[in-house]
């Protein structure tokens, strides 16, 4: 860190390092001092966007860096523990993109990398820092809204069709569990806390995918899952997630039923919908009008807050274990008909 | 029936009964001869807004008479069994609100008694002859859209306040499930096909209710429930019912989700909102402009219908059976943690 | 009056009698005596379908019984001062329908022969009945809105295609600004007090109408007029008349802007949308719910107690005037290019 | 212009100007030279944020430099005619904002030096570029929509609190007609071509501004107006513009009502609703996906693309020299309570 300025190493160039560098940008106080990816003018292209003086495709060269102080880590999914493990062996603060790893076992070792080299571990959970969440979690805090009594969630996209790899079991570690239902997963988690029991399904159902570049390919992995939560406060929770609509919802939509209230969020009636008559003083749906910072902003302030020890560090590592560990419940139960008990995240 | 005109009786004065007064007032084609009810000045309200005639509190007096040629039963749910039984006996076409009994062995007993009577026996599902449910309908059977992958429903009420024996599982033979969720079942069925396997949860969520008349009751059956089905044909379908909800939907929320289409029913969109490139030519929601014929019209002239020999008797009996036999499946999958079977509704 | 309940006859038999039976029959407290139309199929049915016991198709037969308190008189709109007047002669109470004759001197002279007579004469503006206008009404009286800066209002339909008088200037009137415009006209006197000054224009836009019938109209009136409304109190109001939109709004659409809220009627956004953070304490959108009364009802119920004397009659035979004279500005202003003054009310 | 890359100044770094900057930015083929503006601390953080070399604070030190092809002119309005002329007379290509000038006669005398110059001189409609615009446009060409017959549009926002000037007659040459209002007026004259006369109301409404700094200005200018327009082709308009509505519109809502369809931009239905029966096959609301290319990239791209001399100069200096000439009806009539004539824009 030279003066306040954090020294950041992007690892990939994907669709989601767009992300990171607009974040970056918006937030303020980082340096990108070199950008990896495997895409020559991929990263090219990237680079010159964002001015970022210096690129490369190995990701070696970013963590023997001197400049670099943290890193982002946004590869495919089954590069995550071996990159992780890397920068934290090089003493280099890390952003993890979700899923934080392909099991729940690759992520424990993450954890216990970055406590042996005393870093910074971070995974990146965008959607709680949208504003709609944000105000939702104020919300949940003031005593007029009564008790959680049900939560639904919807995950859902066309799916991507930029790379082959999103359509492999091996690649992801499983399927569309992973690579969106992670996102309501955590949020779920963040909002009502720790899911005790899943009872799920997964499907298969587009078995044919056409990519952008032409090709066909075959899954292996669900594109479909349902998911029955029991939290730990008694609620009951359903998640849909899909990689298989034509459409797509606009991230997520959420919606929340309390004893006292109903909370929507991303729906039509807008980014968060309120109907709180014990808040409101009538009845009535309530539609705030809510802030719109650039995206990233909130996020990326943060976590360059929390690498520049102005703020504790999150427990967003603890909770991308956690997460995975609902993951594996789901598939547990999807094989074998039951409701399975998610494991507990603590350490052994 | 005198010449084409048939004469009816109404057994049960409460809210739903305004329904169906108010259905075959539309419909045209029916006499009312008679409305049986327990609260004398419930019942005389009702009829002198209808021009009924002749009023009871007594369900005999109303199958005694030889100008009714067909009943409708509309009283609590455990006496069902018991008045649709007798009416058969008394050679009555019987209309029976759902569910149809408190068990499906209560729902075989009643199709065996019409069986033997050789009376048209029919169960009042009323959602499927709303404009948007028929419309899509026909949607579903263009080869436009894809097969479907997936189904989301959701029932939700404050629950009723009028009375006191929705809250008790021995009147009910169930709670929200029964009450509320036998709607959502059948909708799925009629527009999906057979439920062949459930997991699900319920809870009892609000443990004290105030009723319109100031009286606590303490509720003893569940007011909130998930499943997760699997269909016949291999789509997921995820089911909220809850009776606990503070502002509730409006009769129901239904997307569905395939493979070229997505199709969402009673939302802010819309009654039916269709977004399905392979039929509109675009890509981009359409929201038909829906006819809206008075409430009841359609159902009451189809059964009027029925009655008449007009059309064939449709199979209404047979799927109120096999709504219960989802609802006892839910049952038993709350209670033990697995996924069930739906017993196979068909005659041993 | 035999007792409390008014006798009733309803002089004309079209499309908008079905509204104050249907009105009458919820209010309760009203017995129609007498139907009177110059169709016979259709005054027998509708008389069969409100339990009408006589029937006419001469309005004097209704004005000679003795048994008939008040009338309401909703025959075509060239006919309305002939029958008010006879009305008022024979000592009924009269309803009429909007609006109240084809000018401002048909007006004049129906008020002074309900005078003379001492009976009491309405006019039917069932705008101002809507839930979401009396709680508009309601909120415009807090202090929390601050001034009305500007109002736009739209009434907006297909065209009627039932009846051809609608097309004559002769039986009209007028055209559009008299058959739809004055509801708007009436909402934003009522709403927000008189109008002095109008500049308008006028124009025909749909050149044939082919009627359900099948007979082709050539309309010799205007079809479109758009006004710009000066208020008493400085605010400035926009109002769009059209029967010739395809789709056509749904009775109207009403936007409010005050210095510190804004208040929308019958949009996407419901009923009623408030956005007025002196009032709600924050800002956003706040869409109340509202209660909803079988149509007419509320109207209705205050007609027979004005009639039988419980609450004091309302100025809307003054309104009714005030309103042609407004019809009347927009003709003068669309004739002649300049700003027009609104004639007063007031008698001379 | 080295090679094909636009050297560009860029002349005001106000709020406007960060759009002209992302404009640049997404449309790629730029280099931005120099930044003026008069705020230090502003255009230094500009600068830094668009990796701009150099800034000033004297206009014409822009128009010193050889490596500046083109400039954008972005500062308050009353200095629009002095830097355009004198940009003209340097042989730069010149963007100028909206409204061109003070007066008609400004825009005479800029469009001469244009001309005497010989350079490319375009003013900036952003409205025309949106997306749902753009749509309409293509749909307006099709013939399934059947003749326009009336258009309704609404400017408002809450008013400008970042600086005084705009609160001064005499530095905006007007009102909320020039600063609002004139992207209606283009908007509707570049989609149903030109309008000949106007009848308008304009009014003072808020008093007093209290501005983002903490002091209260006393406006001298209207900050709301009402205009009905007649065009070319007989469709009539409604326009309304307002500075002062509390919550303020989503840059403008247009409602097109045609013989065969009704289109909505930007209201709550979405960005564009089309209701058009004969165009789409059933009666029903579509709401097209549009695309959602970076704010500005399609006019920044088509603007280079001009100065380039790869596509003919549009006709935007002629145009913004018409909504001057709307806008000054609008005053006569708000003057004198007359339907004023438009004049012609044409040289004489």
């Amino acid at each position: 860190m030279t003066g306040e300025s954090v020294g950041v190493g992007v690892i990939g160039a994907g669709f989601i390092s767009e992300y990171h560098l607009a974040g970056l940008a918006a937030a303020g106080g980082a340096n990108v001092r070199i950008l990896m990816g495997r895409t020559p003018a991929r990263v090219q292209a990237l680079a010159g966007r964002f001015n970022i003086p210096n690129v490369t495709s190995d990701y070696r060269a970013v963590l023997d860096r001197r400049d670099v102080d943290a890193v982002i880590v946004a590869t495919p999914d089954d590069t995550h523990e071996e990159i992780a493990v890397a920068a934290a062996a090089a003493g280099k603060a890390v952003l993890l993109q979700k899923p934080m790893a392909c099991s729940s076992a690759g992520c424990r070792r993450i954890i216990a990398a970055a406590r042996k080299a005393g870093i910074h571990l971070q995974v990146s959970f965008m959607h709680r820092y949208f504003e709609e969440v944000i105000r939702l979690s104020e919300l949940l805090k003031t005593d007029k809204l009564g008790p959680v009594f049900a939560v639904r969630i919807r995950n859902a996209t066309p799916g991507p069709d930029w790379q082959d790899w999103f359509f492999s079991r091996e690649r992801v570690g499983g399927g569309v569990v992973l690579q969106l239902g992670v996102h309501g997963i955590d949020l779920c988690r963040h909002l009502f806390g720790d899911i005790l029991a899943v009872g799920a399904r997964v499907a298969l159902q587009r078995t044919d995918r056409i990519l952008a570049d032409g090709r066909t390919v075959r899954p292996d992995n669900e594109d479909h899952a349902l998911a029955l939560y029991r939290f730990r406060d008694g609620q009951l929770g359903s998640h849909e997630m899909s990689l298989s609509e034509v459409h797509g919802c606009d991230r997520f939509r959420l919606e929340i039923y309390c004893a006292d209230a109903t909370l929507w969020l991303r729906t039509e009636k807008g980014l968060l919908a309120v109907y709180a008559p014990e808040l409101t003083g009538s009845r009535g749906w309530f539609i705030p009008d809510l802030p719109s910072p650039p995206l990233g902003q909130r996020q990326h302030a943060h976590w360059l807050d929390v690498v520049r020890g102005r703020v504790p560090s999150d427990r967003t590592a603890e909770d991308g274990l956690a997460t995975l560990l609902v993951a594996e419940a789901i598939y547990r139960s999807a094989a074998n008909g039951r409701e399975e008990q998610v494991e507990n995240a603590a350490p052994t």
